[in-house]
Protein backbone atom coordinates (compact mmCIF):
# COMPACT_ATOMS: atom_id res chain seq x y z
CA UNK A 1 0.00 0.00 0.00
CA UNK A 2 3.17 2.28 0.98
CA UNK A 3 4.59 3.20 -2.65
CA UNK A 4 6.28 6.18 -2.17
CA UNK A 5 9.50 6.33 -2.94
CA UNK A 6 11.61 4.58 -0.21
CA UNK A 7 13.15 7.99 1.64
CA UNK A 8 15.43 7.47 4.71
CA UNK A 9 13.40 7.83 7.92
CA UNK A 10 16.09 10.50 9.54
CA UNK A 11 15.53 12.72 6.25
CA UNK A 12 11.98 12.31 6.85
CA UNK A 13 12.84 14.01 10.48
CA UNK A 14 15.53 16.51 9.38
CA UNK A 15 12.59 17.68 6.32
CA UNK A 16 10.40 18.33 9.87
CA UNK A 17 13.39 20.10 11.74
CA UNK A 18 14.18 22.15 8.03
CA UNK A 19 10.59 23.46 7.76
CA UNK A 20 10.54 24.90 11.18
CA UNK A 21 13.17 26.76 10.70
CA UNK A 22 11.94 28.01 7.31
CA UNK A 23 8.71 28.99 8.99
CA UNK A 24 10.94 31.31 11.41
CA UNK A 25 12.52 32.41 8.90
CA UNK A 26 9.92 33.55 6.54
CA UNK A 27 8.05 35.23 9.52
CA UNK A 28 11.20 37.20 10.58
CA UNK A 29 11.16 38.83 7.27
CA UNK A 30 14.33 36.59 5.97
CA UNK A 31 12.95 35.93 2.12
CA UNK A 32 16.41 33.91 1.24
CA UNK A 33 18.18 31.40 3.01
CA UNK A 34 21.26 29.41 1.95
CA UNK A 35 21.77 25.80 2.49
CA UNK A 36 24.40 26.80 5.14
CA UNK A 37 21.41 29.10 7.00
CA UNK A 38 19.47 25.48 7.12
CA UNK A 39 22.38 23.79 8.47
CA UNK A 40 23.66 26.03 11.12
CA UNK A 41 19.90 26.66 12.69
CA UNK A 42 19.30 23.17 12.45
CA UNK A 43 22.25 21.39 13.59
CA UNK A 44 23.38 19.15 10.45
CA UNK A 45 25.81 19.77 7.68
CA UNK A 46 25.32 21.87 5.09
CA UNK A 47 25.77 18.78 2.19
CA UNK A 48 22.99 17.14 4.39
CA UNK A 49 20.72 19.48 3.75
CA UNK A 50 21.36 19.86 -0.25
CA UNK A 51 21.18 16.00 -0.14
CA UNK A 52 18.43 15.50 1.79
CA UNK A 53 16.21 18.18 -0.65
CA UNK A 54 18.01 16.37 -3.80
CA UNK A 55 15.54 13.31 -3.32
CA UNK A 56 12.45 15.11 -4.19
CA UNK A 57 13.57 17.63 -6.93
CA UNK A 58 15.88 20.96 -7.81
CA UNK A 59 15.16 23.66 -5.39
CA UNK A 60 16.87 26.92 -5.01
CA UNK A 61 19.10 29.09 -7.41
CA UNK A 62 22.67 28.42 -7.05
CA UNK A 63 25.16 31.33 -5.83
CA UNK A 64 21.60 32.61 -4.28
CA UNK A 65 19.79 30.19 -2.29
CA UNK A 66 16.33 29.01 -1.35
CA UNK A 67 13.09 31.14 -1.10
CA UNK A 68 11.95 30.53 2.70
CA UNK A 69 8.45 30.34 2.11
CA UNK A 70 8.59 28.55 -0.90
CA UNK A 71 10.62 26.18 0.33
CA UNK A 72 8.52 25.78 3.40
CA UNK A 73 5.52 25.18 1.73
CA UNK A 74 6.71 22.78 -0.48
CA UNK A 75 8.28 20.63 2.99
CA UNK A 76 5.66 20.92 4.52
CA UNK A 77 3.84 19.62 1.28
CA UNK A 78 6.00 16.58 1.09
CA UNK A 79 5.21 15.80 4.91
CA UNK A 80 1.54 15.84 4.49
CA UNK A 81 1.25 18.89 6.12
CA UNK A 82 -0.57 20.87 3.15
CA UNK A 83 -3.72 20.85 5.19
CA UNK A 84 -5.07 19.61 8.95
CA UNK A 85 -5.16 16.39 10.23
CA UNK A 86 -7.79 15.61 13.10
CA UNK A 87 -6.24 13.10 15.38
CA UNK A 88 -8.40 10.79 18.24
CA UNK A 89 -6.36 10.25 21.23
CA UNK A 90 -7.46 7.01 23.16
CA UNK A 91 -6.74 6.85 27.25
CA UNK A 92 -7.69 9.92 29.25
CA UNK A 93 -5.32 9.15 31.80
CA UNK A 94 -2.29 10.56 32.97
CA UNK A 95 -0.16 10.60 29.18
CA UNK A 96 -3.52 11.41 27.47
CA UNK A 97 -4.20 14.24 29.70
CA UNK A 98 -0.27 15.77 29.03
CA UNK A 99 -0.69 14.57 25.27
CA UNK A 100 -3.92 16.44 24.90
CA UNK A 101 -2.24 19.92 26.12
CA UNK A 102 0.91 19.33 23.75
CA UNK A 103 0.58 22.25 21.86
CA UNK A 104 3.00 21.25 19.58
CA UNK A 105 0.86 19.26 17.96
CA UNK A 106 -1.00 22.11 17.32
CA UNK A 107 1.60 24.16 15.67
CA UNK A 108 2.08 21.46 13.12
CA UNK A 109 -1.10 21.33 11.93
CA UNK A 110 -2.51 18.50 14.10
CA UNK A 111 -5.96 18.85 15.61
CA UNK A 112 -6.93 16.84 18.75
CA UNK A 113 -10.52 15.92 17.99
CA UNK A 114 -11.26 13.42 20.37
CA UNK A 115 -10.43 11.74 23.24
CA UNK A 116 -11.51 8.23 23.97
CA UNK A 117 -11.88 6.34 27.13
CA UNK A 118 -14.28 3.53 28.77
CA UNK A 119 -13.59 5.17 32.34
CA UNK A 120 -17.62 6.16 33.02
CA UNK A 121 -16.03 8.54 35.90
CA UNK A 122 -14.08 10.29 33.09
CA UNK A 123 -16.39 10.08 30.39
CA UNK A 124 -18.05 13.58 29.24
CA UNK A 125 -15.68 15.33 31.15
CA UNK A 126 -13.46 17.59 29.07
CA UNK A 127 -9.57 17.76 28.81
CA UNK A 128 -8.15 20.67 27.38
CA UNK A 129 -11.00 21.66 26.21
CA UNK A 130 -11.68 18.91 24.63
CA UNK A 131 -14.75 16.28 25.82
CA UNK A 132 -13.63 12.84 26.61
CA UNK A 133 -16.00 10.23 24.50
CA UNK A 134 -17.12 6.72 25.22
CA UNK A 135 -14.21 4.36 23.28
CA UNK A 136 -17.65 2.44 21.78
CA UNK A 137 -18.15 5.83 20.05
CA UNK A 138 -15.05 5.72 18.31
CA UNK A 139 -16.79 4.66 14.80
CA UNK A 140 -18.57 6.97 14.70
CA UNK A 141 -16.88 9.85 15.62
CA UNK A 142 -14.01 8.91 13.51
CA UNK A 143 -16.03 9.17 10.45
CA UNK A 144 -17.70 12.34 11.52
CA UNK A 145 -14.66 14.05 11.98
CA UNK A 146 -13.14 12.25 9.52
CA UNK A 147 -10.32 11.37 11.68
CA UNK A 148 -7.43 9.29 10.09
CA UNK A 149 -4.62 9.38 12.84
CA UNK A 150 -4.85 8.00 16.30
CA UNK A 151 -2.69 8.06 19.51
CA UNK A 152 -2.61 5.08 21.58
CA UNK A 153 -2.28 6.20 25.58
CA UNK A 154 -3.53 3.26 27.51
CA UNK A 155 -1.80 0.96 29.87
CA UNK A 156 0.51 -1.83 27.90
CA UNK A 157 -2.39 -4.56 28.65
CA UNK A 158 -5.12 -2.62 26.51
CA UNK A 159 -3.11 -1.42 23.70
CA UNK A 160 -3.73 -4.57 21.04
CA UNK A 161 -7.33 -3.74 21.80
CA UNK A 162 -7.49 -0.50 21.20
CA UNK A 163 -5.35 -0.45 18.31
CA UNK A 164 -8.00 -3.38 16.51
CA UNK A 165 -10.51 -0.58 17.39
CA UNK A 166 -8.80 1.97 16.04
CA UNK A 167 -8.20 0.00 12.68
CA UNK A 168 -11.70 -0.64 12.41
CA UNK A 169 -13.05 3.08 12.86
CA UNK A 170 -10.74 3.47 9.78
CA UNK A 171 -8.03 4.87 11.43
CA UNK A 172 -4.65 4.56 8.93
CA UNK A 173 -1.81 5.27 11.22
CA UNK A 174 -1.36 5.21 14.92
CA UNK A 175 1.41 5.97 17.63
CA UNK A 176 2.02 3.83 20.36
CA UNK A 177 2.46 4.97 23.96
CA UNK A 178 2.03 1.69 25.69
CA UNK A 179 5.33 0.12 26.27
CA UNK A 180 4.07 -3.10 24.06
CA UNK A 181 4.96 -3.68 20.75
CA UNK A 182 1.60 -4.28 18.78
CA UNK A 183 0.19 -5.94 15.47
CA UNK A 184 -1.54 -3.52 12.94
CA UNK A 185 -1.32 -5.33 9.43
CA UNK A 186 0.18 -3.82 6.56
CA UNK A 187 -2.69 -1.69 5.65
CA UNK A 188 -1.66 0.77 8.80
CA UNK A 189 1.51 2.75 9.45
CA UNK A 190 2.95 2.35 12.99
CA UNK A 191 5.32 3.87 15.58
CA UNK A 192 6.29 3.35 18.77
CA UNK A 193 7.41 5.61 21.33
CA UNK A 194 8.30 4.95 25.07
CA UNK A 195 9.01 8.16 26.95
CA UNK A 196 10.27 6.11 30.01
CA UNK A 197 12.40 3.89 27.87
CA UNK A 198 14.49 6.74 26.33
CA UNK A 199 15.49 7.64 29.43
CA UNK A 200 16.46 3.46 30.10
CA UNK A 201 18.67 4.38 26.64
CA UNK A 202 21.18 6.84 28.95
CA UNK A 203 21.11 4.68 32.10
CA UNK A 204 22.18 1.90 29.84
CA UNK A 205 25.18 3.40 29.19
CA UNK A 206 26.09 5.70 32.07
CA UNK A 207 25.65 3.15 34.70
CA UNK A 208 28.79 1.31 34.05
CA UNK A 209 30.88 4.87 33.72
CA UNK A 210 31.23 6.41 37.10
CA UNK B 1 34.26 7.00 27.64
CA UNK B 2 31.37 4.46 26.39
CA UNK B 3 33.05 1.34 26.46
CA UNK B 4 30.36 -0.96 27.55
CA UNK B 5 30.08 -3.65 24.32
CA UNK B 6 28.00 -2.27 21.84
CA UNK B 7 24.32 -3.68 22.09
CA UNK B 8 21.53 -2.68 19.36
CA UNK B 9 19.75 -0.07 20.37
CA UNK B 10 16.58 -2.05 19.35
CA UNK B 11 17.55 -4.54 21.73
CA UNK B 12 17.95 -2.33 25.13
CA UNK B 13 14.27 -0.99 23.85
CA UNK B 14 13.05 -4.57 23.56
CA UNK B 15 14.60 -5.46 27.79
CA UNK B 16 12.29 -2.72 29.13
CA UNK B 17 9.59 -4.28 27.52
CA UNK B 18 10.25 -7.68 28.88
CA UNK B 19 11.10 -6.01 32.46
CA UNK B 20 7.64 -4.34 32.41
CA UNK B 21 6.10 -7.71 31.73
CA UNK B 22 8.05 -9.66 34.08
CA UNK B 23 7.53 -7.04 36.95
CA UNK B 24 3.67 -7.82 36.05
CA UNK B 25 4.04 -11.57 35.98
CA UNK B 26 5.88 -11.60 39.38
CA UNK B 27 2.86 -9.25 41.07
CA UNK B 28 0.26 -11.85 39.56
CA UNK B 29 2.50 -14.66 41.61
CA UNK B 30 3.56 -16.12 38.11
CA UNK B 31 7.35 -17.11 39.12
CA UNK B 32 8.22 -18.70 36.16
CA UNK B 33 7.47 -17.54 32.53
CA UNK B 34 9.09 -18.96 29.35
CA UNK B 35 10.57 -17.53 26.36
CA UNK B 36 7.45 -17.91 24.17
CA UNK B 37 5.40 -16.57 27.55
CA UNK B 38 7.38 -13.48 27.29
CA UNK B 39 7.41 -13.12 23.54
CA UNK B 40 3.30 -13.71 23.32
CA UNK B 41 3.08 -10.59 26.08
CA UNK B 42 5.55 -7.82 24.44
CA UNK B 43 4.93 -8.75 20.88
CA UNK B 44 7.93 -10.24 19.30
CA UNK B 45 9.48 -13.59 18.53
CA UNK B 46 10.36 -16.73 21.20
CA UNK B 47 14.07 -16.27 19.19
CA UNK B 48 14.33 -12.78 19.52
CA UNK B 49 13.73 -12.72 23.49
CA UNK B 50 16.05 -15.69 24.23
CA UNK B 51 18.71 -13.81 21.31
CA UNK B 52 18.29 -10.41 23.22
CA UNK B 53 18.90 -12.11 26.49
CA UNK B 54 21.63 -14.06 25.38
CA UNK B 55 24.01 -11.21 25.21
CA UNK B 56 24.02 -10.42 28.89
CA UNK B 57 24.73 -14.43 29.79
CA UNK B 58 22.57 -17.25 30.36
CA UNK B 59 19.61 -17.53 32.23
CA UNK B 60 17.11 -19.53 32.82
CA UNK B 61 16.42 -23.59 32.75
CA UNK B 62 15.86 -25.16 29.73
CA UNK B 63 12.31 -26.74 29.46
CA UNK B 64 11.82 -24.61 32.81
CA UNK B 65 12.00 -21.19 31.57
CA UNK B 66 13.11 -17.92 33.78
CA UNK B 67 12.98 -17.04 37.11
CA UNK B 68 10.24 -14.13 36.73
CA UNK B 69 11.27 -12.67 39.68
CA UNK B 70 15.52 -12.87 38.98
CA UNK B 71 15.05 -11.97 35.51
CA UNK B 72 13.40 -9.12 36.24
CA UNK B 73 16.13 -8.12 38.46
CA UNK B 74 18.90 -8.91 36.11
CA UNK B 75 17.35 -6.85 33.22
CA UNK B 76 16.64 -3.88 35.52
CA UNK B 77 20.30 -3.85 36.48
CA UNK B 78 21.82 -4.39 33.04
CA UNK B 79 19.00 -1.18 32.36
CA UNK B 80 20.79 0.85 35.30
CA UNK B 81 17.91 0.52 36.82
CA UNK B 82 18.98 -1.09 40.30
CA UNK B 83 18.80 2.57 41.72
CA UNK B 84 16.70 5.66 41.55
CA UNK B 85 17.76 8.22 39.13
CA UNK B 86 17.04 11.84 39.92
CA UNK B 87 16.04 13.48 36.28
CA UNK B 88 16.23 17.83 35.61
CA UNK B 89 13.77 19.09 33.09
CA UNK B 90 14.51 22.27 31.71
CA UNK B 91 11.39 24.71 30.67
CA UNK B 92 8.22 24.66 32.33
CA UNK B 93 5.88 25.42 29.43
CA UNK B 94 3.42 23.35 28.21
CA UNK B 95 5.68 20.32 27.04
CA UNK B 96 7.89 20.27 30.69
CA UNK B 97 4.13 20.52 32.52
CA UNK B 98 3.22 17.68 30.69
CA UNK B 99 6.55 15.57 31.35
CA UNK B 100 6.50 16.44 34.90
CA UNK B 101 3.24 14.91 35.26
CA UNK B 102 3.80 11.45 33.60
CA UNK B 103 3.63 8.67 36.14
CA UNK B 104 5.76 6.27 33.51
CA UNK B 105 8.95 8.13 34.66
CA UNK B 106 8.27 7.38 38.50
CA UNK B 107 7.13 3.79 37.83
CA UNK B 108 10.93 3.44 36.13
CA UNK B 109 12.86 5.10 39.14
CA UNK B 110 13.18 8.10 37.28
CA UNK B 111 12.39 11.29 40.06
CA UNK B 112 11.76 14.92 38.31
CA UNK B 113 13.62 16.21 41.34
CA UNK B 114 13.66 20.29 39.45
CA UNK B 115 12.13 22.07 37.23
CA UNK B 116 13.84 25.14 35.59
CA UNK B 117 12.78 28.08 33.68
CA UNK B 118 13.88 31.52 33.22
CA UNK B 119 10.38 33.00 33.44
CA UNK B 120 10.32 34.92 36.37
CA UNK B 121 6.39 34.73 36.61
CA UNK B 122 6.59 30.72 36.58
CA UNK B 123 9.53 30.75 39.07
CA UNK B 124 8.70 29.87 43.00
CA UNK B 125 5.55 28.09 41.23
CA UNK B 126 4.85 24.42 41.71
CA UNK B 127 4.11 22.10 38.95
CA UNK B 128 2.97 18.69 39.94
CA UNK B 129 4.06 19.28 43.18
CA UNK B 130 7.73 20.19 41.96
CA UNK B 131 9.36 23.89 42.81
CA UNK B 132 10.09 25.97 39.26
CA UNK B 133 13.61 26.91 40.32
CA UNK B 134 15.45 29.56 37.95
CA UNK B 135 17.72 28.56 35.69
CA UNK B 136 20.97 29.80 37.30
CA UNK B 137 20.26 27.42 40.56
CA UNK B 138 20.84 24.31 37.90
CA UNK B 139 24.25 23.97 38.92
CA UNK B 140 23.60 24.11 42.57
CA UNK B 141 20.76 21.90 42.31
CA UNK B 142 22.53 19.12 40.51
CA UNK B 143 25.42 18.91 42.98
CA UNK B 144 22.75 18.89 46.19
CA UNK B 145 20.80 16.46 43.95
CA UNK B 146 23.05 14.50 42.24
CA UNK B 147 21.19 14.82 39.03
CA UNK B 148 22.84 13.25 36.33
CA UNK B 149 19.60 13.42 33.97
CA UNK B 150 18.03 16.01 32.05
CA UNK B 151 15.40 16.66 29.86
CA UNK B 152 15.31 19.58 27.47
CA UNK B 153 11.74 21.18 26.97
CA UNK B 154 12.49 24.66 25.98
CA UNK B 155 11.97 26.12 22.08
CA UNK B 156 14.15 25.18 19.73
CA UNK B 157 16.01 28.32 19.44
CA UNK B 158 17.10 28.39 23.18
CA UNK B 159 17.71 24.24 23.24
CA UNK B 160 21.72 24.95 22.69
CA UNK B 161 22.18 27.10 25.29
CA UNK B 162 20.05 24.65 27.86
CA UNK B 163 22.12 22.08 26.82
CA UNK B 164 26.04 23.89 27.51
CA UNK B 165 24.48 24.77 31.12
CA UNK B 166 23.47 21.11 31.70
CA UNK B 167 26.52 19.76 31.00
CA UNK B 168 28.08 22.66 32.46
CA UNK B 169 26.45 21.53 35.65
CA UNK B 170 27.57 17.74 35.87
CA UNK B 171 24.79 16.13 33.77
CA UNK B 172 25.99 13.39 31.62
CA UNK B 173 22.37 11.97 29.63
CA UNK B 174 20.06 14.64 28.10
CA UNK B 175 16.54 14.09 26.14
CA UNK B 176 16.15 17.22 23.89
CA UNK B 177 12.26 17.43 23.36
CA UNK B 178 13.27 20.75 21.12
CA UNK B 179 12.78 20.03 17.55
CA UNK B 180 16.61 20.72 16.87
CA UNK B 181 20.01 19.14 16.62
CA UNK B 182 22.28 20.21 19.85
CA UNK B 183 25.71 19.17 20.30
CA UNK B 184 26.60 17.80 23.71
CA UNK B 185 30.19 16.17 22.72
CA UNK B 186 31.15 12.77 23.53
CA UNK B 187 31.42 12.90 26.83
CA UNK B 188 27.55 12.91 27.28
CA UNK B 189 24.76 10.49 26.13
CA UNK B 190 21.99 12.84 23.74
CA UNK B 191 18.48 11.73 22.81
CA UNK B 192 16.04 13.65 21.07
CA UNK B 193 12.56 12.90 20.93
CA UNK B 194 10.05 15.00 18.51
CA UNK B 195 6.77 14.34 19.08
CA UNK B 196 4.98 16.29 16.44
CA UNK B 197 7.52 14.74 14.02
CA UNK B 198 6.20 11.33 14.78
CA UNK B 199 2.65 11.82 13.49
CA UNK B 200 4.59 13.34 10.43
CA UNK B 201 6.66 10.58 9.51
CA UNK B 202 2.74 8.87 9.59
CA UNK B 203 1.47 11.89 7.33
CA UNK B 204 4.34 11.61 4.90
CA UNK B 205 3.30 8.12 4.11
CA UNK B 206 -0.57 8.52 4.71
CA UNK B 207 -1.06 11.78 2.00
CA UNK B 208 0.20 10.06 -0.97
CA UNK B 209 -2.20 6.88 -0.21
CA UNK B 210 -5.97 7.88 -0.65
Amino acid sequence: MFKKFKIPDATIGRLSLYSRYLKEADEKGINTVSSQHIARATGVTPAQVRKDLAYFGEFGTRGVGYNSRELYNYIMKILGLGRRWPVAIVGAGNLGKALSQYKGFYERGFDITCIFDTDPNKIGKKLAGIEICPLDSLKEKAKAFNIELGIIAVPAAAAQDVADKLIEAGIRGIINFAPVNINTGENVMLRRVDLAAQLEYLTYYLEDTR
